[in-house]
């Protein structure tokens, strides 16, 4: 008996002939597969419109109620799609979340799914019926409905697969998972296959087509996450286990996230407790803070460098006011224009000199980096915004991607 | 402790600004009730929208998943409406039917309400919450989300303030109960109270603010309803038990039933299994026969004349024709341009002579009607239509309606 999760995003369900195409493609599936577990997102805009009529009714919706406004969304295009399917002579079931035990704790709008009782979703396909579920959604201890947050839909069917022990193919508006966004660089190469921690470091450092919460589930449950265009059928990607044996490319992917605001402390008297309380008035402000760079005492003075996301733009400000009320002659320099580049492989562990090639790159096209920080499979430069294209392109020339 | 129900319909709940004005009506019943329940219709047009959804999906969409769907218009204007008021300061909460504890049985799209578990509500109330709760639905025993057909909110509102021992507000569209429907006869009055015997006859009669299935629960538990405008404060109309020691008026009102289809049979062999016939034959294409009037034998031969809805013209027609193989002397004639007129009054139990008071109306103003049939508490008669609005004008003045 062969098993399968698919899951279908917004836009491929944005109306009823789409979804058509995509009751099509799941019918062409049955004849592959003995069970099929449908989840579904909502419908094109329908989470983007609800979430214009809360803001409407006021500025800071509970989010208790928010949940059971959004989880609305999904559980239309499940019964919509169930209704195709069965009259086109398919047994077919939708369920809400609760419906398909699917129970979350953790807050309202980002809960986190804490078990799957798949006892109901079982007996419907022990019964040979398609079963399609409204993604996104769970129910907390109490019965309320909660939502799971971005990517909550991806986040439904990988955990369903894991519960099931089976696939879990993921059908979206792209053909799979890029070494590079195409819409920075044209010539940017599909990959066939993406490892779980490559993945996950993407999706960190700023890839959009898959959280990176649904790739650690998948990671912890080796669940093979197949990536792939709802639209044709064109090869996609399968996120898996890194094969040593297999691989030899050391970069799979290079990744740029925009909006980087970069912060220097310049002549902060030397002390680990004045370094310190910078970051713990970061923190204190909820400001999540990703590259620090410090130069070395000189006089002791030291100059301190930082990035954060520019949407906390205004609480690094504060924090800032703070420091330079304490510290009357340090000089804050807040620059908005700043973007990160991250080149990320697996293949870094094994094989040394992607520090050297890129440093290479760089000097070779001019290209000047303020800081430059490494993780075990990434390594990351905040550059100018100016140098972002020039940059994209040579690094992804160079390491052929 | 007071307690008291409101329920407010898809007309006054189809923006936010309108949910606003709402939000502030249940505000100032806050100062008068201790405990408030709220029961929501869907936002204005979002029913019929949703099921034009699913009319484009497919023909006869399944049911099943249509209550899934349709639940979720409720579930919408439940969690805005929770929304704005908690933004104002008040403490409140949505519930799903499933979450107010509306258990149903029966068919799905028009499922009846078994049992409502109080408890979750009773919790939230007695926690100062105004609890608002998402109409039209319930959850059957399977954990399916069901839906109550026609009315479906007002049910759930009535039945809700039945299990609370409570009176019973529906806020809709118009300011109460008039006597005639203000759109056929202009100077029709509005009631200031209808027993629930005569709400039930004229629901079934035609008359469209009230269920009759609502009003049959408030008639059985005792339940005060209270009709009246969501829009102004003007005095509605309360729907309670016949007071006789105070009411003197013979008539309370007047509906009239467009769209009557009348089938004559001429010339049936008269036998009392050929007469039985003819219903069996419409009773098996699910036919619903209103008024049934025959001539007496006369050379063995007897006419017979029905009344059905128009909507199941196409069913009678079927029967009929095998009817017509059966006996070909029998001519058929069916007849779409008839309305029928009911007078409905509980008075009528205790004064004589409406009767005869109606027949000299109609023969006064040269009114021609072809059947008339009386219950305990009315008299209709079949028109043909060119005679609705001289009929309406007469009857209505003739009883100061």
């Amino acid at each position: 008996m062969t098993t399968v999760i698919q899951k279908y995003g917004g836009s491929s369900l944005e109306s009823i002939s789409k979804m058509r195409a995509i009751a099509n493609k799941i019918i062409e599936s049955k004849k592959i597969y003995d069970k099929i577990v449908i989840i579904v997102s909502a419908m094109g805009d329908t989470t983007n419109n609800l979430i214009g009529l809360s803001n409407e009714a006021c500025k800071s919706p509970s989010k208790r109620e928010l949940d059971m406004l959004l989880a609305t969304g999904e559980q239309i295009s499940a019964s919509l799609l169930t209704m195709i399917l069965k009259d086109t002579g398919y047994d077919a079931i939708a369920l809400t979340g609760q419906q398909a035990g699917v129970h979350t704790k953790g807050i309202f709008c980002n809960a986190k799914i804490s078990d799957i009782d798949i006892s109901f979703v079982n007996k419907h396909l022990n019964k040979g019926k398609i079963v399609i579920i409204a993604g996104f959604q769970g129910v907390n201890e109490k019965g309320e409905t909660t939502t799971l947050g971005r990517g909550g839909s991806d986040t439904t069917a990988v955990a369903f697969a894991a519960r099931l022990g089976c696939k879990c193919e993921i059908y979206t508006d792209v053909e799979g998972i890029y070494s590079v966004d195409p819409r920075l660089y044209r010539k940017a190469k599909k990959l066939n296959f993406i490892s779980y921690e490559e993945m996950k470091e993407m999706s960190h450092l700023g890839a959009k087509v898959m959280e990176c919460r649904s790739v650690e589930i998948g990671h912890s449950y080796q669940v093979p996450i197949y990536v792939a265009s709802s639209l044709n059928d064109a090869t996609g990607t399968l996120i898996k286990e890194w094969d040593k044996k297999v691989e030899k490319r050391s970069i799979t992917g290079l990744s740029v996230t925009d909006d980087v605001l970069m912060v220097t402390l310049k002549n902060i008297p030397y002390s680990s407790s004045n370094v310190a309380e910078v970051f713990t008035l970061l923190a204190e402000a909820g400001v999540s803070v990703d590259i620090i760079s410090q130069t070395l005492p000189r006089a002791g003075l030291v100059n301190l460098s930082f990035t954060a996301s520019a949407q906390d733009y205004k609480s690094v400000k504060e924090a800032m006011e703070v420091i330079a009320q304490k510290h009357s002659n340090v000089e804050i320099k807040k620059d908005n224009e700043i973007i990160k580049l991250s080149v990320v492989g697996t293949g870094m562990r094994t094989q040394s000199g992607v520090a050297a090639k890129m440093f290479r790159i760089f000097a070779d096209n001019q290209i000047e980096f303020q800081q430059v920080t490494t993780s075990e499979i990434s390594i990351s430069y905040t550059l100018d915004k100016t140098y972002k294209q020039k940059a994209v392109d040579a690094v992804a020339t160079a390491f052929n991607l």
